[in-house]
């Protein structure tokens, strides 16, 4: 990192249906929380980025950099930037450019996103932009499908259970009972999962992240200071479509990202101990814990395992993840972000990694935060 | 500016409706074009940012980041960003923080939009996004009926005629004559203008940009150079709504970008040669150059009347301007810069600014260009 970059503010709305209010005042009340809790005036955010996805088929709204922008005095320079659900890490790491360029010293990053506003066809055929409007689309394929497809490949590949994929869902559910900000709250056994409504063979409805409305709001500065400080911001790409991959039970995408981030950061994978990933369907929790090198190809499982059996060394989507703490899919990685900061300072561990994607693994955004109080 | 930055490549598909090519076509035969353009190996692109506004309602696609990144080898890093109209000039702008930053060496900037492949009623709702979707949405408003707006207010406070409004239009026609990228090669007399069909009082469907389909692609770097340097680089923001404006009749956005932009190039208005400014309607191209300080309020129109008779000291719009080269409307800002990069070359001029917006000044990005060769 070329400057010194600070989470110095952070605000959060409960994820969940929120019918009663606007996206606007969702992201008014998570920008309110996150200044409050800065102590900064908000007439030093000299730039704003909204990360949002879908907001212009849910809400009729682009331009969301500078409707946020005029909810603070003095209008900020503002932006939006969209990578599907890795929306929010990407907004993060176009931050850290402003910064670092020395364009911005302090940055206002939000993340929202209000799901519930149209029916679940509307927003299940928005949420596949993140594929391949013309490789994908046409087959008739949903996300929960293409996850379907992932998690029917992977049992093939590595002997993974129906019984052993329930425990990720009830390891989140778990963790989001002490979250305030979490959609659900209510503990979950993996029996439940399996038992619950086939969505996508064998993707069951407890397996799958929800459709939230939510927003959360941080503020990353090179001139104010706080114990958490940003150590390391990669993005890497992947093909929208899983149709051209060499494989679907990997996402190189994190792969890449994560080893440039540790690099950036000059760790190495074992001084990491919180980490919040992208659990968008249970399945790709499992990969996930893989290509982040938390455990060997095909045995992501076992991570869960312990973190079930309350024996892992790591600490991972303490929140609750996307699947209980609720997925408002561009609010996802400012969330993972703001929730690292949390529980890096509870557990008084050094460095916690948000590992955020788009798509099945499309785009990838790393951070790693460091808590310089220990 | 921290780092020299160079437009060492440029491509454009001709604007147009092409209902023979998809986005990802038009996306690929710009990049292309900018790739051969810049004699330098693809691979050597370490970002590609996406200017878009529309793909997730026309074409069913969003993370064109990584749709335009799995074009290129290597799949380098990729988003998307968006600012409505102004999304060619804020992609622009975002790639200057990550040169400037060090992150990047050598971005592709992209901007492409697929207009033609949904109905009418469909893309003029989905422009409407542009503005305050709790605001001006439910007044029944459209961006012809916002610009129809200003410019009667306009004519109110400045005594403009329907007759000198018309110069407008007719000077872009003549200017896109020369422009093989043109939608529009066709001349047009002033009183054609005010004869057209009348879309939205006192505006004529030859006051408006069109509907097009296009991409513009752009390569900057800082390892690689060329005669063309970016010297300043400035975004501003404003209200979406119209209505909470203390006047409809100038663009604060436009004012603050552009002298903040003088004041980055050092630089005074009577420097500039070149002007590539954002005319979406003919009474914007006139409310342009009195924010840019060509001209006294209220006297805009006196720039295009020297403009008409060939005897202004500008070259403005050389290309023909977004009513008569097209509008596909992330695209536009990025055509801007190419644009302006070749008119400075063919005037033998040195310094030339961009002026892109979204919405009614909404968010406005502002490029100077200086051709070194000079």
């Amino acid at each position: 990192m070329k400057e010194n970059i600070y989470l110095v503010g952070a605000g959060l709305t409960r994820f969940g249906e929120w019918w009663d209010k606007s996206l606007r005042q969702l992201i008014d009340e998570a920008i309110g929380s996150a200044i409050r809790s800065s102590n900064i005036d908000a007439r030093e955010i000299d730039l704003v980025i909204v990360a949002n996805m879908l907001a212009e088929i849910t809400n009729n709204q682009a331009t969301l950099g500078s409707l946020t922008s005029s909810l603070l005095p003095g209008r900020p320079a503002a932006m939006r930037v969209e990578a599907a659900c890795g929306s929010g890490a990407v907004a993060l790491h176009t931050a850290t450019a402003f910064l670092e360029s020395g364009r911005a010293r302090t940055v206002l990053v939000v993340g929202a996103e209000k799901m519930t506003d149209v029916s679940n066809d509307i927003v299940s055929q928005a949420l596949m932009g993140a594929a391949d409007a013309e490789l994908d689309l046409p087959s008739g394929l949903t996300f929960p499908g293409i996850f379907g497809l992932i998690a029917s490949r992977y049992m093939y590949e590595f002997g993974l259970t129906r019984e052993e994929l329930s425990i990720v869902s009830a390891v989140h559910h778990r963790n989001a009972m002490q979250n305030p900000f979490a959609q659900f709250r209510v503990e979950l056994t993996p029996e439940a999962v399996s038992k619950s409504t086939l969505v996508s063979d064998p993707l069951r409805l407890l397996d799958c992240s929800p459709i939230s409305d939510g927003a959360a709001a941080c503020i990353l500065s090179t001139k104010h200071k706080s114990a958490l400080k940003l150590v390391a911001s990669q993005i890497a790409s992947d093909t929208p479509s899983i149709t051209q991959r060499a494989t679907i039970t990997s996402f190189p995408a994190t792969r890449e990202a994560f080893t440039k981030a540790l690099g950036e950061a000059s760790l190495e994978r074992k001084d990491i101990l919180v980490a919040e990933t992208h659990d968008c369907f249970s399945i790709a929790a499992i990969i996930n814990m893989e290509d982040l090198g938390f455990a060997e190809r095909g045995e992501g499982v076992r991570v869960y395992k312990d973190l079930y059996e309350k024996r892992a060394p790591l600490f991972v989507n303490m929140g609750g993840g996307l699947k209980a703490c609720g997925h408002p899919v561009a609010a996802t990685g400012i969330k993972q972000l703001i929730d690292a900061g949390k529980h890096l300072t509870s557990a008084k561990a050094r460095f916690g990694v948000t590992h955020n994607f788009g798509g099945a693994g499309t785009t990838c955004g790393i951070h790693i935060l460091e808590n310089t109080a220990v």
